[in-house]
């Protein structure tokens, strides 16, 4: 690939950009607002000039509903060799093409990279946005192979792991793995919204994990969830079936009926041993089940300096950390941290870290 | 306070009597397993042989089911000035010690640290479990005011804050900000547990963070929620209303109706800004809102003492960092480190970690 013309210069488009800029790509750069393009291009993104003539591969990042009418408008001009879309949903842009009259089927290729960041805009993008993350992406028997080869060049440059799925099964699973999760934690922190302050105030690290995606932006997820209804209703309708489930469980376990009350213990027991198996299908670190971590919880003060020490103290037992935690206490400045690692080397780093004076809990 | 009597060495009950012992008072253990009790007797947490008298403060840590009948016999044999129990709800128990004829009214005090941890039992204990986390104190008109203080010294020997409630605020309130979480959390990876492979690759930190709490004990939890099922399935209700008006709000996106699609924007939007604002009421660090932070992320490598680097290069530029999370990249080794930090050191911490060699994405 010699040169790629980015239509749509946000947060994807724009780090898909800087990638391919930093493996020497001639990158052009088109945004609904020129303003955009011209920041992406400041960036080093590439040029916001029209290209001469048809380039290799023309990469579609615009809002989901905007999708079909980009990819259609770049076949008909024939603005490249080959046309792919980053958009978060497959199967509504791939229809919509059709229903357009599909220019050229065999040319265009629906791919998604699952790499997302709270800021959006060319100028929280980044050149190793990808790096490491799957980028799906959904070929048809009627798709050209060239296309798809440089789809996955692109891909290789970005650093990205490619997965090769059927459309709408992809659109399910994003439905199941980022837009239900997206929703149920707009809704558990919906609730705290009137919630009195002595309640938030035992807000614990539970709560704090559960909510922290409800911080997102609403404009983008509305654009997200408006372009894969079917697949999350489906998902939350059988969340509301087992919700129901809970409450009628929980309902038993206030009766004064013995029967109805283990009825009750069944039911929450079974709902929250099912959760204990659903999490364990979740991947941890390089796709690794999480439980393959344990952790050394260690106490520490809050001044400048306190985690350095203890990150070289573990350096020194050459045992790496493989994920962090900390534990805040909530009107005092000091915390726990916890330290993720390989159970075969707790033992060398608790004793490293005890000799240096560092107390901890027991495991 | 001179002496106490734990009764129910659990991970609560054991840590507590750690925190006494460390401050020189006699402690006194007893279990309905002696096991258990001689396991914190041999870890230092004080003697399980029975007082020769009444102690200052007997703390009552058995599960909720049977607080009620401990407190009463405590009461009754005449063991302690005062007895508290340390249970994770507080208006059942209440209830069932008033149906028991309950002994001695002043001479009960119904408390509940917000500490727990994933493991339990004794060995999981420790003397600092308690330290900066709020202890709440349900005291009511009969309450003796010598128990209070015994309840509000043991708070401080544990180095908790003391937060006064009454006891059923304080279960409607642990319904809100953790019983519900819990149980909403299990839900979301209950859906997991018969997805295919290819769909949980495209997991993502979002759904890592909403399910992490569904890996705890359903043993504990069913014993939770069976003390406190009335406020917890008031609060899934009005989740399930809202869970109700998302799929009804999802299929209308589905609609050819343009008036129809729009009510789904508005309502899924509506939906998603709740959810903002209800996620700035939780608390972050030392009870700071979250937003206060700003976050530096870091591209880091994978081998041990990357974070030892990247952590004693931030504090040479003195700055302190105030929460830390790891985004890892899936099947490669190396990840991102988000940094989060005062907005008024981003500056310094960038331009220390430039100078170093480090890289980072535009923020």
């Amino acid at each position: 690939m010699r040169t790629a013309l980015v239509i749509g210069t946000g947060l994807v488009g724009t780090s898909a950009a800087l990638a391919l800029r930093a493996r020497g790509v001639q990158v052009y750069l088109r945004d609904a607002d020129p303003e955009r393009a011209r920041t992406a291009a400041a960036l080093g993104a590439g040029t916001d000039s029209a290209p001469d003539g048809p380039v290799d591969l023309a990469i579609v990042a615009v809002p989901p509903a905007h999708i079909a009418s980009v990819v259609a408008e770049v076949q008909r001009g024939g603005l490249a060799r080959g046309c792919i879309d980053v958009g978060s949903v497959k199967g509504g842009p791939r229809r919509e093409l059709h229903e357009l009259g599909h220019p050229d089927p065999a040319g265009y290729l629906g791919t998604h990279p699952m790499s997302g960041r709270e800021q959006q805009g060319p100028l929280a993008a980044s050149a190793d946005l990808f790096e490491g993350r799957p980028w799906v992406v959904t070929p048809t028997a009627a798709t050209d192979t060239e296309v798809l080869n440089l789809a996955l060049e692109l891909i290789a440059l970005c650093g990205a792991v490619p997965v090769v799925m059927d459309a709408d099964a992809h659109d399910r699973a994003v439905a199941l793995v980022s837009h239900t999760p997206q929703l149920v934690s707009s809704l558990v922190a919906a609730r705290l919204e009137s919630a009195d302050e002595a309640s938030v105030r035992l807000c614990g690290q539970g709560i704090r994990d559960v909510t922290r995606i409800a911080a997102s932006d609403p404009a983008m997820w509305v654009d997200i969830l408006s372009a894969n209804p079917g697949p999350v209703a489906d998902i939350l309708a059988d969340v509301a079936g087992d919700l129901e489930e809970a409450v009628r469980a929980l309902r038993a376990l206030e009766s004064a009926d013995e029967e109805k009350r283990s009825d009750g213990v069944a039911g929450v027991g079974d709902l929250l041993r099912r959760g204990n198996a659903g999490r364990t299908r979740v991947p941890g670190k390089h796709g690794q089940a999480p439980a393959a971590y344990e952790t050394v919880a260690v106490l520490i003060g809050d001044r400048p300096g306190e985690l350095a020490r203890i990150f070289a103290d573990a350096g020194a037992a050459g045992v790496n950390i493989e994920d962090v935690r900390i534990e805040h206490a909530t009107g005092q400045q000091a915390g726990h941290v916890q330290l993720m690692v390989e159970p075969g080397a707790v033992r060398a780093l608790k004793q490293e870290l005890r000799e240096r004076g560092w107390s901890f809990r027991q495991q």
